[in-house]
């Protein structure tokens, strides 16, 4: 079950709703979120709805079958909102971009890109200064500094911030200069970095794990909602399977199939998902098709002088090109009420 | 290497041809199709273009590095055109759409789905009258009788039959009643029957093994078109991964790769592809933004009382939308050029 | 359910019995094998095993909840023997050694592989004069002549011939010259050649599909075996999965699984199943321990030199050692009481 | 390249090597461990080997093909020993047990598992104090507090802690009370933990990812060792296949796949590798044939009462039984020379 509290509810009342409910067999884990106030309620009995839902202090409760709670659709039919101010939203219904390289490398790129982006109104910069590397030997990003180079300059020209935290102890020199924590494929189960974006005030990219099912993304997703961050953004990034005609197989199964599971928005990164530069741009569009609120890519002045991942990144003629069809491409599916 | 041959060739310079090359180490397949007369050649030595291309009787000359040669886009930049008479073609640049239930039934069903495609302007009806299954005991489909009664009341009204073929044994017999064999997932592989369709002058549908590889689904197009068939479609239709949300993982990748690497055009089937009714028109639309040259897709009066596949079956009335959308969506890929 | 026959059941009887399980709502197959007369019932409704088990002519009744029902072990605990003559049988609490060359080459090579053989005491070897090939241009095999002479000289030596099936029209002409026919993995699921095996009175090894589930093959089972044909063996031969390591992993995890659903014997094919010559041995070595019948593997004079799969085929030292080894093995697992 | 350095060398010395290696275009990595000093050079030029491993300094120096050097066998013919102390080692040639419950529980349960332990000559005990758990909502353990207590236990029986660590601030705190570190399949590529934990002189127990590769595996063990910890196990406990027969598919394949590449030894954990009871032991038996130097596994005195994973936990006389079919399994490969 889960339980939306009323805001003024007092101690008294909640503690009696909990008792209520754990006369029930009820576990019962309370989530404050910066929009909400809940009860979670963990458990098999079939229960009188009305035993329960006639206490004071309850707003609403419903019945949530899916092992996950918060997450689901089940009780939360009107989609997710994350509102960034000025207008920006991402929000099903409307068509978020993210673009930028996949490592942040020196001021000259940040600006090439910021004036690519601008110009191509574009809101939202990627960008990694700390770089998981299957090597040791790799290159692991510019770090701190290097983030606080980048968000000055996105902040001057009007644009967000998305970028990878990889460990708790980032978390908080991060949030100063970041506007969207992104959450790898590598860490989708890092359970106790999810715990502790859940008591952060600021957007959550969440990526599907490099083989992660799609309820573990929505449990994954649950721990940060729990945690009290409800401002989450789902990321479908490509799986592994047998096929080695490109680096992921992009599963866009997974859009219509998140979008009757869940009310969080959900991203699509064509980009890693095949990891082939020419693909990029039919499977954006595919995307779009299939149901996605967003496409992050990877775009670089030149890509094929990028720290990492040029073989998978657009040069800006390439992004400029693909802006325009995706908006193209958004727009008929609006017309089509898909 | 792969050599495409005058019409008007003699033997003694076929001959020539051959011996050529195999003081080469080259290993010659001579090949003739409806369309064209080519030596094949494996091997693996460099050689000068020059030295075998100006021999009397050859039209051209390409050398394509690929394992698969005559299905390889590397010689034959012009797409495959398969036409059927009356102005109705599968090509590139146009856009097909195959639609019927999983099993044909009886006339009633075959009587009303006729309708429901002739209304929509649909020229191709799929169905199955052997199905191949993984039970023994389960319907095995209406045999040869069931094919003739489909066959004659589709050309009554202009509409081609697609259906499957499982066995050798099954061409011949199903030759005259058929306008074009389907080679169903469980198939890719059978060699023998690739052989034997090689040696028909009917278009294949051949669908990508339950877990083939983009390349192995081009080495079986490969057996057909060089046992002298090269009326050939390929079909993606899901493939086995991991996830389990749904029945199979609808590979849109497989799309843009294989328009980069055959001529041959490629049908897309969202109906198996995830085996969940809801997803195949998000499915079918996306397929259509990435590149597929037509989709498949199973439709039945009463999805709910068809024999066999009816949970991925569309009614009528979502079929009919469904094919107003694609057409929207296929109209704007061309406006995009892509 | 199951109903095992009296071998003197009169037809009205047998009458009797469908009609009561008809009414029953349970659909009847009727099997009859080189060892038994059977009734296979599918349907779903519970009933008094009483009721039916009673009628004349029964010699027994089973519930099975499978869905393959024939090839399971719910039925029939003691496993199937599968007796060739001369003391030579493959079954449970045995150890059968299966080996030879990937392709029939010519009289030499099956000359020296028989000396090998008979040296070595293993009484089975394997070869393939039909080879399915991802490529056409690739060796294909002796084919039947092939088959006449390999056949010969093992009848000469008191070897029995393993030999892969591909299609329906070369059972019948390889009847006389084949002990076990072979069905490879690319045709675990085509349903034909599996009924066709069922009408042939010689034992069958059915390989599990390149990505088959176990379910899937216990299926394929059923195919033959409700064909007429209990002479059955299953193959685990290697599984397609992500890892690029090996060629196939070859999965063990099936033997156990297998074991406690069938009572078939489960013979293992470490040869495919990594694709790595160097790891034939220890992966023989733990199937053994996990509960294998048999193993079959590739053995040549010169692996360097064989027509295919050199890289993966022993030399006669190295199989002459392992064969050592298998025995010590699988005298310790019958000590252990596995 | 991969540099051993001698013990006394000085720092010029060190920096002439290093210019050295530079001016050929490597990049070199300074790693100094328990046991050794090295330099690590990435790079991709030919060079004249004695040119560099003549300077002063300079113990040996290979060249490592491999992307991940350190954890190579291709340097370090003899396999690692750790050396627990009182003759408790873990190294290729002898076999070691690790066994106990998936999560501590309470005093009295930790007591019967060491009782358990000690009859049956096992030296490490398993558990888990802190778990990953896919749902925020399930049990995560008993925490540092059930930590101290379980070490304390094990610690006045001659036993050793093998417990997960799943985040970087749990290892100082965690340090004192464990003798071995495990990292999860889900933090396989943890980065930052791996990091941290080659900072540490307390053995490592990494796990294979849920769909790691073998590479990726030995890449993250090379994290590991080159943060300064040579005392590293690697442990496959099962990936993630399409067959759904069993909850993981153990992948015996890596046991010789890695004993080939890596020095290090190899775990096995048949427990998670499929998930369920009965076939614990035949998977264990297998591993051990394969060339496993150990095995993991999960007992309870009451599996069916586990706080989790009951259904792939051995009671203690299955337990008992397993261990000594375990040792005769080891000593038969001792005696085949495997």
């Amino acid at each position: 079950m889960l339980i939306q509290l009323q805001s003024d509810i007092n101690p008294a009342q909640k503690e009696a709703i909990i008792q209520k409910a754990n006369a029930l067999k009820y576990k019962i884990t309370e989530v404050i979120t910066q929009q909400g106030h809940y009860l979670v309620g963990t458990g098999k009995a079939d229960f009188d709805v009305r035993a329960v839902g006639n206490l004071p202090g309850i707003k609403d409760l419903h019945i949530v079958s899916d092992d996950y709670k918060l997450v689901s659709r089940k009780w939360k039919v009107n989609p997710t909102v994350i509102d960034f101010g000025d207008g920006l939203r991402v929000k099903e219904g409307e068509f978020t971009i993210m673009a930028g390289p996949c490592s942040i490398e020196n001021e000259a790129q940040v600006e090439k890109t910021i004036n690519h982006l601008v110009e191509q109104g574009v809101r939202f910069m990627r960008g990694g200064v700390f770089k998981p590397r299957s090597s040791p030997y790799s290159f692991r990003g510019l770090g701190l500094e290097g983030l606080k180079m980048f968000y000055d300059m996105c902040r001057a020209n009007g644009i967000k911030v998305v970028t990878e935290v990889m460990q708790v102890s980032q978390i908080a020199p991060m949030e100063p200069y970041t506007d969207v924590f992104q959450v790898g494929a590598r860490n989708t189960q890092n359970f106790n970095l999810l715990d502790e974006l859940g008591k952060v005030d600021k957007p959550v990219l969440l990526k599907r794990g490099i083989s992660g099912t799609i309820d573990e993304l929505l449990y994954s997703a649950e721990y940060i909602f729990s945690g009290g961050n409800e401002k989450l953004m789902l990321c479908e990034r490509g799986i592994r399977t047998y096929e080695t005609a490109s680096r992921n197989t992009l599963d866009l199964n997974a859009i219509p199939i998140l979008k009757e599971k869940t009310h969080l928005p959900v991203i699509v990164d064509p980009s890693h998902g095949m990891g082939i530069r020419e693909y990029v741009e039919p499977m954006a569009l595919a995307a779009i098709m299939a149901g996605a609120d967003g496409i992050i890519y990877e775009t670089h002045e030149k890509p094929e002088e990028a720290a990492s991942d040029g073989a998978q990144t657009l040069s800006f003629t390439e992004s400029e090109r693909m802006i325009k069809k995706m908006q193209k491409t958004f727009a008929l599916r609006k017309e089509l009420g898909n």
